[in-house]
């Protein structure tokens, strides 16, 4: 027998009891006569203690042994005179009475701790001695246990989960797909899903009413920091649901999390449409955790001859509070940082409102003290507080102005890790018009349905329609998003028609889906969660690749396995196909 | 609102509620100046009566509806006079005072009934139709539970879920990989997973100790009827066990799964080594719902003349009981039967113990009544019995004997679905000769351990060393398998080099697991069930299809999405790669 108890359960209530542990030598120590070595293993670390008089083979044999290597150990649990509060197994130790080495270990390139000295490339090549770190391990932890509480959530509200295909049919429009050649079919190719979307509404079509799926995505893009070439999405749908129901039901699920994962209480999630939020946080995701939303200043500071702010569409502010002490090198940097080619700002007006109540302002020379009062009004200014102003095209310096307010909500310290605050983002356009291409995508998706009132604009104003469309946002980030589908097919072959599909074109590709739909499709809508990014958020991380056991890299290779890799040329052959030199 | 209820739940505790009902429109029947409808949801099914007198228009409008159309109807709850006591629903009908018409729906290409019209091409092309058959949904229902049933009893046992990934490497041993062109690597793959084999030994090298996952596996073989290219494993690995612990786990887990998904306590499975499940069944997945074992019978056969039994390797025979009155001609069709190719048998002999105790043999010429008696007594056969035998090459002669105890078992209807035996097959061969490449492959794959005490046949006999490897077989279907893997490096060493692998090809392909292995490997073992088996067999079906919401043909092909099929140039080029006539 290998053990009878594990790392992390033993306490003063065993002591005296005969057991067998095993585990990893985590930790050595000698002190005169006496070896202490931690055991580790997935549940704590016990001390195991080896007395050099009472039993000198064995504490010889303890003396050999090195940092990870596998041991089993025979002993009994005693008190221990120097107790370590920390950890649950702190008041005991085993004194051991035998002991077999089941595996020795050559020296871990990094250390095995949870603050270690190894670098992102090494900790990936050996992924297997880095999972071995707690803190790795436990953001594992957190995803199992998010992933058993949602299927445990919604199988209490019927939802049926059912897997649908891996191997499916690509499909050109949106992002770009993983295909796999065919080898029975020659010459043909299956893609790899982007989502099961079509799926999950031909499951409604069936009348499954309630479908969930955590499942493996995949989108062949070029990758950055916090995006992985396969993902996992917790993806929903239901049947005869209007959208309130599907957001009371998804909120529901997002606090049962909250709360059976973190023990947290989190209120109901207030609801902002996507123009209040443009409006006001410049973003389709925005941070609440702190206010400093978007003020309009466009009426206050024209026809002063600042030609700058003549010539925007948009004047904006944010108040930062208590911020008026900012020297001129920290104001320097925050032009600074708007003027980066990533925020892409001509420059930043600031505004001091000193706590004498005197106001200092970068373009002091063309407003007069009483305007730039009015400014302070506008902005709910306090004495103390500082205003940033910047001016351009509408959209984007709203986007330029929700930065900002990122960057100071960083500088002062407002994105607390453990402050969750949670909203749904609706109302959103159902088409984006790609200036370039001169046409309309889905916002969404291309089955997304219009709001009824504002069907009658398809023709006429496109851009201003509505979608029956919302996001979750959690501290801005967006965690999840869904909508409620067209499931009539007329409307579904108007919307094809207003994304420039001719008719061929949509049946050559949603053919059956369309053929679906008239056999009585029901009203559905639904979601999805990247569950990823859900994690990451529960334990803190900034990046999604640490919640993953075996992500990839930002080039899409797995550095641990070496993949991908050259295949053998038979294997090519017996698929059809040949490699061809890149363009040059 | 679609609905305050579903078609399922309303009964006489609910007369007189004002409710409204959503879903198809699954019969209507038309009975002087009544209409009734039988509304269809996931949940049920709940009539709607319309009375021409009461309200004409609503009758009118009833009258137009069409099969599968989608409605929401209000009304009143009612007692009905004529009820059916068949359905929880049976009591009440809906007295309806609206309709709405949520959807039309064609004329579905077949019935949606438990026993339908459609064939299987045109259900197949039509799935999301087949899927609102009651029969199939409920497979897939089944489905829900089993995952979710697994996934609590592993939980609640440590288990932990953890996501492998789906674009991994390819590894030529084994079957055929799918593989996946890499667009960020030219020239190189992925390959899509036959099994999370590496990763959940990876797994456990990094401490995981016990680890599941529910996970698609994909194998690029030519299809047979229950053979899919994509399916589904519960995929299982723990530390620090040994076989015995494996095997009460997971025969706890079934356990579980039979009482939770049907009632059924089934008792402690008996365990059968390889060996003996072929001298006694001639098949290492053995069906023990009936008897029938194989009995030997060379020695009772021999030195008669009979050349047929003179130069056999193996004589034997099954008794199968009450048959001694079969006809010639149902013997005739047995012989028929075992001298099919996928049998392979040369012929057939019998042996007759009438009723009237007298014996009757098709080799009478050959063996007296006195031989015959002893081939009875060995056979335990009584009064009544029909005894088949034949001969030739030991292990093919049990493979027939093992098809036609089979085949007598159908004939018998001793295939009863809802009686369920569970049994362990374990001490497998590590090792199988492919005798036309006279090289030895592992049995079950290369990473499995050999039983200490036949190490040291690994040169001299490698064909009779058994490996710590076990198989769970329900009713002759077997649903899981696994083993006690190798963690020491230099037994894995060992058995590549048996198995013919260079250390250069070794390192190249499992170089990270051989890497792995010397940073302190824990033992650990584990085991993988096919899910879509398990589910087949929970739900009695004879194929694996019907448990897969959206399965592939036998050519790959999933003709409702018409998947695979071509993809553009462009697409082909971005990837680096042409198409090449396949060779005549």
């Amino acid at each position: 027998m290998y053990r009878t108890n594990t790392c992390g359960e033993l306490n003063l209530t065993n002591v005296d009891e005969k057991i067998v542990l095993s585990g990893w030598v985590n930790k050595i120590r000698k002190m005169g006569g006496m070896t202490f070595i931690d055991l580790r293993d997935r549940y704590g670390v016990t001390q195991l203690s080896f007395n050099q008089e009472v039993n000198p083979d064995l504490y010889n044999q303890a003396n050999k042994l090195g940092r990870e290597w596998v041991i089993s150990v025979e002993g009994i649990v005693s008190e221990r005179s120097n107790k370590n509060l920390n950890i649950p197994t702190g008041e005991i130790e085993i004194i051991a009475n035998n002991l077999i080495i089941l595996n020795e270990s050559k020296t871990p390139p990094f250390t095995i701790e949870t603050n270690t000295d190894g670098g992102d490339d090494i900790r990936m090549k050996y992924r297997y001695l880095d999972l071995r770190r707690n803190i790795v391990r436990q953001n594992l932890e957190v995803r199992h246990k998010m992933t058993i509480e949602t299927r445990k959530y919604l199988d209490e509200l019927n939802f049926m989960e059912v897997e649908t295909p891996v191997l499916i049919g690509s499909t050109p429009e949106g992002a770009r797909d993983f295909v796999v050649p065919s080898r029975m079919n020659q010459g043909e190719f299956y893609a790899l899903p982007q989502s099961p979307q079509l799926f999950k509404q031909l499951l409604m079509v069936s009348g499954f009413d309630r479908y969930f799926q955590i499942v493996k995505c995949f989108r062949d893009e070029d990758l950055r920091a916090d995006r992985q070439p396969e993902f996992t999405q917790i993806d929903c749908e239901m049947s005869f649901v209007n959208q309130e129901d599907i957001l009371n039901t998804f909120e529901g699920l997002t606090k049962h999390l909250f709360k059976s994962l973190k023990g947290i209480d989190v209120p109901d999630f207030p609801r902002i449409s996507y123009a209040d939020a443009m409006k006001y946080y410049g973003s389709d995701k925005p941070d609440i955790r702190f206010d400093m939303k978007l003020v309009e200043m466009k009426d206050l500071t024209t026809d002063r001859n600042f030609v700058v702010f003549d010539s925007a569409e948009y004047v904006g502010a944010i108040c930062v509070e208590g911020c008026a002490v900012y020297t001129r090198k920290q104001l320097d940097q925050l032009t600074d940082f708007v003027k980066r080619p990533q925020v892409g700002a001509k420059g930043l007006i600031y505004l001091r409102y000193n706590e004498d109540g005197t106001l200092k302002s970068s373009v002091d020379k063309f407003y007069s003290e009483d305007d730039l009062k009015l400014w302070a009004e506008r902005c709910n200014a306090k004495p103390g507080d500082l205003i940033l102003v910047l001016a351009g095209e509408t959209e984007k310096t709203q986007k330029q102005l929700s930065d900002l307010r990122l960057e100071m909500a960083s500088q002062l310290g407002l994105k607390d890790k453990n402050n969750y605050k949670c909203l749904w983002v609706v109302d959103f356009p159902l088409l984006e018009k790609d200036e370039e291409l001169e046409r309309f995508f889905a916002k969404h998706h291309p089955f997304t349905s219009p709001k009824p009132e504002d069907i009658h604009l398809l023709d006429s104003d496109p851009a201003a329609v509505r979608a029956n469309a919302y996001d979750m946002v959690i501290n801005g980030v967006e965690v999840g998003g869904g909508s409620i589908r067209i499931h009539d097919s007329e409307m579904q072959n108007k919307l094809f028609s207003v994304l420039g599909f001719t008719p061929e074109r949509a049946q050559e590709q949603f053919g059956f889906l369309m053929d679906a739909f008239q056999y009585g499709a029901p009203p559905h809508g639904g979601i999805a969660f990247g569950l990823d990014r859900l994690v990451s958020l529960f334990v803190g991380l900034d990046s999604i690749r640490d919640c993953i056991a075996f992500p990839k890299n930002n080039s899409g290779r797995d550095v641990m396995i070496d993949a991908p890799s050259r295949i053998e040329l038979e294997q090519l052959e017996e698929l059809g196909l040949s490699i061809i030199k890149p363009k040059v």
